[in-house]
Parts: C-alpha cells; sequence; structure tokens
C-alpha cells in the first residue's frame, strides 16, 4: 500500500489508548497504524505526541456582539488562531437575530466563512426567534443542511427566549436528532442586581461579575434540565462555572437523562482576582457566566476528571480592548455596556495540557476525549473527526510535550490586542497540525491558505449508550393517558 | 374576678399542651384556665374539645377570577361558611390587577368586607402589577395599615411577575417585615402542553391536571427559593402538591433559609380520579396545582407529621356549576376557559380533624397548630388569635369529636351549589364557635350578625426562631465588597 | 377554689405560647392560670419568666465511668446541681455492664438514687450485654417497671453491641412501645486511628478529638439509622455533634422514620480551641463525641431552628480533675485512659437562654420544648411533666430574663472541682425552681431535702403525629413474602 | 514487515472507536493496524467484529467455597469455559483462610493455576486474616510478586473484617498503590434476619434474598466508602446489587475520591422471581448478594450507561447443583447451608452483548470498556492487556454479532451441571478467541493446550485521571495538627 506520508516514531493517544507506532495517511485519511511504516513523505514524531486535531466546538467568530459591534475575529483570523491552538476543526455559532429567517442565517454565515478558513468548519445555529415558521421549516431545514446543533439563551434581552419557547425549540430538535445547547442564567436576577449596582453606582467591570452570582446559573440550569427532561430531549449545558451547575448535570445523567456538559478555560484558570483589577482592566476578564474563585476551580477539576464535563471548549469570544471592543462605549463605560466575553481559541488545548496532563489531573487519553474525541461524537462527526482510526480524516496534531513557553498575544495569531493569559508558562504545545493530511500549521508557521477549510455537514449525534429513559412524568399511563403523546 | 362566660368540663389543647379545664371568659378575651370556674353563663362542653377557633389563612372572597366573574361568596357568605368550619378570622385575597393601584385596592376590599363579616378578618395583598410607585409607596402603605403579607403569582397570563419583578417585592418586603407568598408554577410548561392539548382536541376537564404537571411546581418551587435566598427574604409557598416542593421546602429551612409551606385539603383528599369523571363534572374538582395521586398524599402527609408545612388551608375558590361559575363559557369550554378552584372553607378543619386526628396521623395539637396558632405566628396576629391562653381573644371552637355526618351541600353555608366532599363521612365536628366571646354558630345555627367581625390589623410575623442565616451568596466579602449591601 | 400557692405577676411561656397570667397550684399540681389569682401563699414573679421546670435527660449520675472510677456526682448531688440549674426533673442511665442482669443493674440504681434525690427522676437503661434472658425477660420488666428508654453503645470496647445486637434490642423496646437510644460512633476508625496516634507518641488530650473524627459519627449514624428503620423502630441518635449527623436525622424524619435527635451544650459553646488547651488542661473537655469547631456549631444552631433537634441536654459526666477522676492514670496519662465527659448539668439551661433566646437564634417557647416539654413527651412523661396547664404537676421554673452572672464552680452545687464554662458571662437565671408545688431552690438556697424526689414510672412515649411509615424494605409484599413477618 | 498473522475484513472496535481494519500480529503481539494487510497466516473476519479479547475479573476457580467444599471448576476447566466466552485472560481469586499465610497461599494457588489454564491468569487476593505480618511484611512482597488488587469481605464469618482491620488494609494498599476490593454486605443484618427466618422454618432458597435485603448492602457501601475516604485509598465495590449502592460510588467519584464500582450479569439479567422456584430450584439462582427485581435492573443499567461500573464481571462461583455442591447438605437444607454463587464466566460478554449492544442499551465501545480495556487499567495490565493497539498483546476475540443460539450447559464448557440463563435466546457471538497471537478456541472448538497461559504480574494502577482529592477530614490543617500525618 502506497502510503502518501507517514508520521513515524511518534506516541500515538486516542481516547482510549496509548501506544508507540507510525500513522500512515494517504488521501487525507488514515490508511494504517502500525510499526515501522515508510510513506512518500515523513514527519519524524520522535519524542512528540501524535493526537487527534483538536475540535474548538464553542467560539464566536464574525459574530455581532450583544452590545453591538461585531468579534474581532473572521473565519480568516480565527481559523488560523485555531490551528496555532492544535485545532484541526471548529464549530463557531450562526447567529439568528430576531426578525431574521434561519435560512437567512446560514446564508449569511456561510458567505462569511467560504473562502476564508483554513480547518474544516460547521455551525451552531442560535435561535432566537423561534416562529412558527422558524419551528416548522427552517429548524429541519437547517437540520438537513447538515446543522444538528441549536444554541438558545436563557438571559441577554436580544437573544432570550422564554421557558415555553425552549420547549418548543427542544421538542422540535428532538423529533429530528438534533442537540438542543443552552446558555444558563437567570435573567431575572441578573437584571435585579445589575440594576442596584448601577444605581449605586458601582459600574466597574468587577461588578460584572457580582450581577453574576452564582445561583443565577445554578436556578438556570435547573430549569433547563427540567425542561428537557420534560420533554426527554437531549441538551447540552455550555460552560458551566460553577459546582451546583455541573452537579445537577452528573445528577441528571444518573438518573438517566440525556444532559451534557462544557466547561472553559476561563473557569479552571482565572478567578475574580483577575477581574478585580483596577479601573478598565478588569474588562478583559468580563465573560458569562464570570470567572469565581479557586474553591469553583477546584471542584469543576473534579468533575472534569469524574466525567461529568463531556466537552472542553474556548468560548473564544474576541473583542479587542479598545473602541472597537470592550472600550466602544468609552473608558467610563458602565459594565452593562462593556461586551462580554475573552479569547482564547488558541490557547484551550495547552492550558488543559499543562496543567491537566503535565500536572497529573488527568490523563492523555482524557485530554484527547475533552478536547476532540468527544466533540466529535456529540456534534455528529465521529469517525471522519476527533479520533485516530484507520478511514478517518488525518486530522492529527502534533504536540512537544516538553516544550516550554510563555503565552505572548504575538503567539495567538487571532486578531485581538490582549489575551487574558498573558505570559502564562506552559509546558507542552502543539508543533504540527494536518488537515485531511495537510499541514496546516508545522513549527510556528502557516502553511495553509485561506479557503482550503472545508464546511462540515454533520450527522445527528448517536445518542446509543446514553442514559436515554423517559421521565415517570411524561409516562403515558400517569399523566397523558393513552390518546396522546408530547 | 367576675367572668361573663364559662366553658366548662370540656378538654382543653393548644398547639402543645391538652388538658381538662374550664375557660373563663371576661369582655371577649380569655381571663382564666382553671378547674371550677363559674361565670354569668355557662356552655357545658362534656365530652368536647375546646380548641382555638380555626383561622382560614388561605380563600378567595368577593373576588374577580382570572376567567372573568367573581367568586360566589362575598364576605358576608364566605364568613359565615367558615364559622360553620370551626373558624372565628379568616384571611382572604386582596386582588391588585393590573393598572390599579394598591391602596385603591385594599379601599375597594374595605368596601367589601365591612358591614358583611361574622368573623374577624384581614387580607394578604395579591401584587400583579409591581410599579415603582407601587413599590416605593403604596407597599409600605399597605404594610401601615396592617397588611403583612404579599402576595404573587409565577403563573396566570393576567397576574405573574417576571423573577425580576419577583426580587423587587421580596426586597421591599423584607425591608418591612412582611412575609410574600408564592403561587409556584412554571408558566411556561403549562402554556406549552396546553397548547398541545387543546390542539390535539383534548380539552376536558381531566386534561387541566396533564396541563400542570408536577415538575411545573417542583420547577417553580426551586426557582421562588432560590429567589427568596438570594435576598435573604421570607417565602411561603402556598398550596404545596408535590412531594418534590415539599422536600425543598423543608431542606432550605434546614440550610438556614426562613422558607414555609402550606397544603391544603385537595391534595390530601383527592386524586386525579376525582377529576377525571365523565364530561364537565370533571370541572368541579379542577384547581391549580391540580390534585395528583395516592403516593402524592402520603407523602404530603408525611411532610405535615414532620413539620414541613406550617399551615393547613382551604383555598376555598368557590365557582358555582352553573353560568355563573364553572360553567361561564358552556358545556363544551375548554379547560382553559373554566374558572380554576373548589370550595371547602367549611370543611378544612373537619376533614383535617377525621383523617388526621382521628386516624392517628398527626396529635391534637399539631391540629390546632397547622389549622390556627401556626397561621396566627405567621401572619402577625399572635398571641391574640390562634390560641388558648390568658389574654388571648376569646376565639374559641368547641369540638364534639365524636359526631359522625355525611357532608352535605347544605352543611357548607356558603353560596356554592356542589361540593366536592358530597358525601363523605367525617367524625368530629365543631359544634359552637365563639369569636371574642361572642357565640357565632351553635348547634348548627348562625347566632351571629353580619358585620360584627372586625378587621384585624396585622404585625410583622415574627422570624425568631426561623433559621434565617443569610446566603453565602450574597456574603459581602464573597460577592459584593465591603462598599455594597443588596 | 381554695389555692395553696399562687405566682403572680410572672410571664408565662408553654412550647407554644407567652402571656401575661398567674399560677395556681393546689396539692402540688397546676389547679388555676388566670389573672388576678390568690392563694394560701405567694410567689410575685414581677418581671420574670415562669417556666415549666426543666427536665435534664441525659446525665450521668453516680455511674461507673468506662476507665474506671465513679462519676463525681451521686443523687444528691446531682439533683441539687440540676436544681440550681432550673431543671425539676431528671433521667440518669442505669448501667447494665456485661456479666448484669438487668433488674440487678435496676436494683442497684434504685439503692443508689433513694433518699438522696431533690427532684422526681427516673431512668434509661443501657443494654451492654443483651443476652436472650435479658431480651425475652429483662427488657419486658424494665418496661413494666416503668424504664422506657434503652440505651445502646456502638463504640467503648465495654459497653458495645454489634449490629445484629441493636437489631435485638430495636426489636424489643418496639415490641413494648420503648423508645431506643443510640451513641453513634465507629468503633473502628477510633480503634485504628488511636493507635496510630499513640504509637506516634501523641497522646495529650486534644488528640482525643484527632481519634474521634466527624466521619466516625457520620457513619454510625448512618448505620443506627438504617437498622431502625429496617424495623421501623424508633430511635433517638443522642449528642448529635455534626452537621452530617443532624442532616441525617432531618433527612429520616422527612422519609417518615421515627428518628429523634439530642445535642448538648459543649457542641454549642466550645470548640476543638478549648481542648487544645496545653497540657492536661485539655483533659477537662474531653467528651465523645468531642467538640468541634465554629461551623459546626453554626450548623447546630440552625438543625435547632429547624426542629432536627427534639431534646436539648448537658450530658453531664462529672468527672474531677484530680486523681479521682481525669488525673486517675496520672498526668502523663495518655487520652485512652482519660475518663471521657464534662460537667454541665446546671448550666445547660442557663446557656441556651442566654446564647439562644435572648441573643435571638430561638424563642422562648422553643426553649422550653428544647428545655423540657419535648424530653417529657419522648420519655413518656408528659402532660404531667414539662409544661404549665391545668392538671400538672407544679414543676416550675421561675427566670429573671435580666440577671447577669459569670459562671464560677461555686455555683455549680456538685462536686465537681471545675467547669468547662467557667468565667462564661450569662444573662437570664433561674431563681426559684419549683417541683410538685414544693420549692427545691429559691434565690441560690437549696430549699428541699434529699430524698424528696420521687422515681417517676414512665409510659411508653405516643408516637402519634410522629411519621411511622413502614419502610418498602419491609414491605412483605416485596421482601418477605405474605407468610412472615418481621 | 513481515507479519505472522492477519485478521482482515473486520470491523474493528476499542474502548473509544469503531472502523474497517485489518489486523496484523507479529511474535505474538499486534504490530499493524491498517487498511489491505497480508500475512504467512489470515483469518477473514468479514461481516464479525475485532474486538480485544475480554478479561474476567472476578471468578472463584479452585477455591474452597464458605460452606465447605470446592467450585466445580478449577484453571483447566474454568480457563477453558472463560474463553468460550470470549475471554483471553482472567483473574481468580487466591483466598487466604484464617490462619494461614498469604505467601503461602499464593503459593497454593500457584500449584492450581500452573500447567492448567489455557489463558493467561492473575490473581486478586482474598484478605481474611490481617496479622501484624501480613500487613507488615506479606502483603508488600504479594503485591511485589505481580498481585496489585487486595480484597475483604465485611460479611460470612469465616472470611469477615471488622473495620479497623479493614483501614489497616485499605492503609497498606494505599501505600504500594494497590487497589482494594471489597464484598459490602452488612453482617448483622445478615444473621438478625437469617435467625428469624430460620426460626419460623422458612429455610428455602427463595428466603435468602430476604435475608440479604437490599438496605444491608447500602449500609455496608456507605461504611466501606467511609472508611476509603477516610484514608484516601482507592477502593472498588464488587458485585453492586442495588440503586442505592451505585448511587453511592458515583457520588463518592463526584467528591473527588477514587471509588469505583462492578456490577454482574445476574443483577442485570436475573430477578426474585428466578430465586423464587419451587423447592431447591431456587437454589441454583443463589448468590449474595441476591438478585433483585425489574426496577433494580433498569437503574443499573442507566448506571452502567452513566458511567458508574467500570467493570462488568461474572463473579463465577460454580457449586454443581449435586451433593458436590448446592445439595451438600442434602434436599431439605436451609438457605444458610447452601453455597453461594452461580455460573457465568461463558455468558457474561454473550449476555452484555446481546441485551447491551444489540438492544440498543450500550455502545460497542462501551461493551468493550466494560467488558476489558477498564478491568486491563484498573488491575494494572493495561495496555498490554485490554485493547487493539500496537505493541499490545495480541489477545482478540472475533465475533459474530448476527449469531444467533439458546443458551445450553453443553455449551458452558465448564463442570457445571446448570447454568441459569438455559434456554435464553442470545445474539452476538465469540467465534474465535486469540491469546497473544494464538489461537486458543475457533468455530466452537478448543485449540489451545491447558498450561500455555502465562501468570500475568501486574502492576499498580495508574489512578492519573481518576478524582483523588484528599477529604477534608484528614486535612492535617484541620484534624491532625501539622506533627502528624495518617
Amino acid at each position: 500500500m502506497e502510503l502518501d506520508l507517514v508520521i513515524t516514531n511518534g506516541t500515538v493517544a486516542t481516547a482510549s489508548d496509548t501506544f508507540r507506532a507510525d500513522i500512515g495517511i494517504r488521501e487525507g485519511r488514515i490508511a494504517a497504524i502500525a510499526e515501522n511504516l515508510s510513506g512518500a513523505r515523513e514527519i519524524d514524531a520522535s519524542g512528540k505526541l501524535v493526537l487527534p486535531g483538536g475540535i474548538e466546538a464553542h467560539c464566536h467568530i464574525a459574530q455581532e456582539s450583544a452590545t453591538g459591534g461585531m468579534t474581532a475575529d473572521d473565519y480568516r483570523s480565527g481559523s488560523i488562531s485555531a490551528a496555532f491552538g492544535g485545532n484541526s476543526s471548529f464549530v463557531p455559532f450562526a447567529a439568528q437575530h430576531r426578525g431574521m429567517g434561519v435560512t437567512e442565517t446560514l446564508d449569511l454565515y456561510d458567505s462569511r466563512a467560504q473562502g476564508n478558513s483554513v480547518i474544516d468548519y460547521g455551525y451552531h445555529l442560535i435561535v432566537a426567534d423561534p416562529t412558527e415558521k422558524v419551528l416548522r421549516d427552517e429548524l429541519p431545514q437547517a437540520f438537513a443542511r447538515g446543522i444538528t446543533s441549536f444554541k438558545v439563551f436563557m438571559t441577554y434581552d436580544l437573544m432570550k427566549i422564554d421557558d415555553g419557547q425552549f420547549l418548543d425549540i427542544l421538542s422540535v430538535a428532538k423529533t429530528h436528532g438534533a442537540l438542543t445547547m443552552v446558555h444558563a442564567e437567570n435573567s431575572g436576577i441578573i437584571r435585579w442586581i445589575s440594576d442596584r449596582l448601577v444605581a449605586a453606582g458601582h459600574t466597574q467591570p468587577r461588578y460584572h461579575a457580582i450581577s453574576h452570582p452564582a445561583v443565577a446559573e445554578a436556578e438556570a440550569i435547573n430549569r433547563a434540565i427540567t425542561l428537557a427532561r420534560f420533554v426527554d430531549a437531549p441538551l447540552l449545558i455550555v460552560h458551566v462555572s460553577t459546582p451546583e451547575g455541573a452537579g445537577m448535570v452528573a445528577q441528571a445523567r444518573l438518573e438517566g437523562a440525556k444532559i451534557f456538559g462544557e466547561t472553559c478555560p476561563q473557569y479552571l484558570f482565572l478567578t475574580r482576582q483577575d477581574l478585580d483589577r483596577p479601573g478598565m482592566e478588569g474588562a478583559k476578564f468580563m465573560c458569562s457566566p464570570p470567572v469565581r474563585d479557586t474553591e469553583t476551580q477546584e471542584a469543576l477539576w473534579r468533575h472534569l476528571q469524574a466525567g461529568t464535563f463531556s466537552v472542553f471548549s474556548s468560548d473564544h469570544a474576541p473583542y479587542r480592548f479598545d473602541e472597537s471592543g470592550k472600550l466602544a462605549k468609552g473608558p467610563n463605560a458602565s459594565f452593562k455596556q462593556i461586551a462580554n466575553g475573552m479569547p482564547g481559541i488558541a490557547l484551550r488545548l495547552p492550558l488543559l495540557f499543562s496543567e491537566g496532563v503535565r500536572a497529573g489531573r488527568i490523563t492523555l487519553n482524557q485530554f484527547v476525549a475533552l478536547g476532540s474525541t468527544n466533540a466529535a461524537k456529540l456534534y455528529g462527526m465521529h469517525p471522519e473527526k476527533g479520533t485516530i482510526a484507520i478511514g478517518s480524516d488525518a486530522d492529527i496534531a502534533i504536540w512537544d510535550p516538553e516544550e516550554t513557553r510563555s503565552v505572548t498575544i504575538e503567539d495567538q495569531h487571532d486578531n485581538m490586542d490582549y489575551t487574558p493569559f498573558e505570559g502564562r508558562q506552559i509546558t507542552g504545545w502543539p508543533v504540527t497540525v494536518l488537515s485531511r493530511g495537510e499541514t496546516v500549521m508545522d513549527g510556528g508557521k502557516l502553511l495553509a491558505k485561506p479557503g482550503r477549510g472545508r464546511f462540515i455537514a454533520r450527522r445527528p449525534p448517536d445518542f446509543t449508550g446514553y442514559p436515554g429513559t423517559r421521565t415517570p412524568e411524561l409516562d403515558p399511563a400517569r399523566n397523558f393517558g393513552a390518546d396522546i403523546a408530547p
């Protein structure tokens, strides 16, 4: 068998196993995993780790922010930064706004992505206006187009849906096999406390965290899980930032519900101390839900270890620290007027590797699962994406587990002017990234052309093996009678 | 000491003790509890129980219904029926509707009550439109007027408030020491499932229960408790109908929150079987939250025994089974068009006595606490009301614990044309009711004139001894910083 | 009606109510509660509280200690100290040791008590050797004799029973209606850690607490509750010292089990800081389970407020700080050789009054319930003991709620040479104590003769109104089949 | 590269991935996973699944039973039956009895195993007599010999250890990195109820289940987890048979403890109905803990899906239904005299495949993890055993996922005379089993010689990535002081 490319002498890891092997690639796919392979081209991975390319499954690219303005990164800069961070695919959001149709939204994002991305991509569809037409016609059409995950917001005035609309969307998603994702925070609590803070003149960035207390997340996660279980629909809680929320995700799964969780680097690696920096400096660390404290970090690590979180994502939401982004409303703006979010698409995996694998908190296989394989499975791209297996796309990241570097903004390769992790010492970096066998990044150099990335038409996730017993609540015999099903 | 009236030879019970004693009354108040008293007038209570008069703390009197129309009972018929049920005081609702002021509302209810009631009365104020003026001026004025309990709705389109408004009201109530009460059901779930039921032609009364599933209550109770704990305000969950909800009330108290619960006869004595009767007959058993099943009944009894519920109320909501009430939209109306609620003000205590005390489930002292004393304490009327103690109002109900009768509509003495408990065998009935030493009812005869009942200007409840530690969430050191308090 | 004695102008409190009234006493019982009474003798209680006399339900009097030697207090000194602490009854332990019969044990304690006590008394029977004869014959005989509460130990080599024996005793107790009490700590954990501490030379008193960790109590309470629920027998966990344990008691009650809890002053008012005093000084603060920390104190207060604990007792276990007690094995003895326990029979109620009622944590009525009424109910002495009601024994304590004194050893009136509360400022003290209408203590003077106290032949407790549904585990249909009952 | 053997055209599955590939084997190890391989010998796996060989990690082979007598299977018949069930390794127990040394025990089992097994094997060491010598010398020696897992019993008179001994063993195991396993049932409950059953003449096999109620397991699991967490040692609860127990395992992991769980086919596929068969027939279904009910089965499936259970084992304990086994004490023996346990080593994987994978409850990858990979990881044999990866032993089972057969005793290839699953229809069977590249079983024929199986000297498990934060209880600052560590 002729191989186009062989990666030799590396240590290969999947979500389950770690072993020494060469990887042989032909026509963009993995054709051999074996000892002593040779091919037309060879990459020597001695002393290196050969891992499935990362899948960044939560990032905001070429998207309008809630406070107006666009994210600093488009599909070109965003995909490049992702690649430098060890990713070979990503799934940003296509955001419907009120008054827009879903097809119109997807067409818009297609136009933003095409010709720009250096890696393969898909979209999660944000549903902010679930009209009857959207529910009846457009969501099924989106689904047919390969958009098999929908996201809703329980807070943010311009995006939030009410509990009945949430049920409408869950119900349609379930019918088609799509996964619903939710930003879960209680809108009323945030409004109430923000009003009081602003009225008292407490407008600095640090008050953002106070206005998004842990109970606001815990309440909303409880409600979201209740709604999903009510109609027995799968649901992923994104960016879980509290032990309370993580505990509910875990408990729901034990009780047989298809509830999943995601957490992000900011909740493991930053705290209120960062947000509390003087003046507007704290604005760099504003995100929703906000960063918490060290006890929360410990608890979230435990949930990562125990399997509560299926995916670990960056929630890359790039707003520059200038008038185009964080400072759009000037240097004295209230925290209510400052765009929420922080960048991190290039650091998600290195941070997790350094503080997770190297620090002995998680195994290399858990790292692969959290950074790549689980996202591929949950979002309908496995086994083409997310693993090293015969027949899979040759989406591979080669890591040097010993390389130590300090984080700099230059290294991010995004359109941002700051990184919240500036100066942090990280050991373990991706040195080469392949996408379908093509080298996208190598030795710190971009080798791929924008536009080579392809749209990934995703399938519905396979929920076999995830708990999924119907809740007694909807047992026809108990509540509906034999004559009606939900 | 001259006594105006002596009740001799009875067995007296308070919330704590049971003993043989005579009760001496002077100038409308209890002046002596002793052996061998004599007075100007004597009532022989041999073989009888001498108990504090009941306090009916949840009933709808002379109030507009959510579907239009008025309750069948006004302050005259309502108070008479209450008295026949062993009550010497009651606290109906004064319902603000959107666009109405609070003072206007209270004036309106004063005009409805004055000259009519045969027993003493107060109002809980329903707040449906918490404008800035209401929050700033009118609630404090209501409070000064002796209205120290406010009620809010989380469902019903015309009444419901959002989570932020709920916090506004809890915060004002807390400042003044008032108690907030809440009807807790998730509006979105009810809307979503009702739409599907109606669209499928499932409009009979039995589908009402299906449209108000247990999770809708459980979710809303969790949210309500979260909000109350967030601002450390006391909160009473009214008409708890699920073990899940009751469990949350109990747990919150163990964790140091001032959270209270109420349940009602319908949840202990009726089930879905009753609601499922054919045709419109089921409409007689419609209430919100709906009646559930026998397992729920058992669980609620356990919570009654264990102290989860502080008060036991009728939720008397009288709509006749004719075009003035249940059938206002005709015999083919959808369950969405039928007034919710059922009567029961005269049966609350006999049912609890018969099935609780006589059946060995609760002690006579718990009966007194649940039916009278706790309401007096929680609603700011103790010790004038709710007990047999020196100096307290001579509000006394004499019960024959051996009398057995079947329930009939005639015996209700209300303006209704049905009772959901028709034909039920009950042992233990009030035979004489005194209010401030005056006989209101005796031997099945009304002896009091409408209008003799007085308005009770209530004090704020005393929460000493109820847990009330601030939640960590609002600890200034953790979240607010020293510079702000909620 | 002629009254022998009237207490005038006081503020009377029961477990439910507080009111101004005079109390009239005739032939040792309460005959009148009224305004303006007069009698042959009068006590002016102006500005004072008139409360049911305290019932000390957990104290070790004239009992051999686990490390040899006797308690410093006998029924004379113990009852006198109790009276000075506001108590009019007490219930020490009669301790069976291995090889002794139960009747023999009770006869022995009768001989120790008779002629000595100044207040009425009963015993809880400690069962350390549940032979077949004990289970079949002697426990029923003890029961017939008025001993309706049995206590077992899960730790202490000389006293502990195994889980099967525990079930044997629970089963017999249940059959007769007796209440079982348990000292719940895991013997194996204590042994294991003690061995290591001693081997490492860590023998000072402070290591006692380390050798009795919180998990040892939590584990044992879980096991004890499991066993009691398995046979559906009532059980009281004595001296609960951990939030985990208290939480399990509360949860079991909510689930329908007749599980009760007790806590003690040491767990509310002392901490590890006290035990950690240098040298042998810490030995004064040794008890089992040990004192914990301030967070535990806060949690236990919440459970007191929320009703988890039915009784509040001193666990008075008086060992002098000399060679007759704590120092029996010399000044260098290991913590394993030092008698466990501390005195406090005279301070239980003043501490709870000062830190509970005066500090606003509990109501006066809760104080009465925790210090007297509940013990009377749970231990089968109500309503003769534990309340102020017509016909009840005139066991009354008159308190001056404003008197402030520092604790001194002289004020204890026991046989001890130290008090762990020395120097503590307390506001609110009993000034007069009556037992069956006779003044036992007044103005700091003992007025009663040793031997006037009578043995209280107790009835089985009335568990009506306490939850008590059978656990599903023992449902014959599920586990036993129709042909056998446990 | 020359390959000795190639498995062509199969569908390969690991614990993470499923893909089409050929497998190349050289010198007993996997050398290539690729498309289109060829080798000296080929096995055509078209239409077949190519899986890691199963690892049976809980079975009793050549072991004395608790009621006397030996298991029917020795290392010859046991290993043959295992191979026919798709296993390429197994780990029976080496059981220390009281009075025996550990080294003596291991030598004994070596003599029983050597020359007999057709597949590779190790032992878990049962520790029943933890003398000082055992703890200090012999357990470390066992560990050095490759025995890195110890098992203890909380019940069975001849084997049980007390809580302090349990801590001793956990502590030694932790020091060396060994994993402790526990049979968790409460001995006292079982004794107490058995006595009553036997005394009442209820001696038939069906009463065995009644004598081992669910609470006996739940209590013991709680205690075992408490002890393990107390010393922060890893612990595996074997044969969990209750939702309560499974819930505790899951919860402990979420809280950061290294607690693992195992369940077995009997708890998923049999119920009390089986045990309740008339006469001695029920004895065939006796095991401890006993089989339960269908609700339990559902709950255990959910825990299998959610990841609570790391391993799924047969607990093969073969006692023939004759005088050598179940009927040793005659046909009228009491359930206390009948050997506990049932056979199943050949059916563990087919049952899980048919009812798990084919029925859509778990994925093929979960099947691989539960049946092989996780055991290899937890018991220190990964990656040599338990996966298909380059360099791993060529321990491979080829399955025909479509083959349907009824279970017969003949098919078991063990020394038993019955199987509890007789007649059950199963779809999906292993057709070929390789061990280190040698064909052990093929097409229903044994091809390997007894004695070819090798002893596996196991390493300590790698607990990286499993939660393992120290419990606060043992935080030196809280409990031990800086001067002592546990």
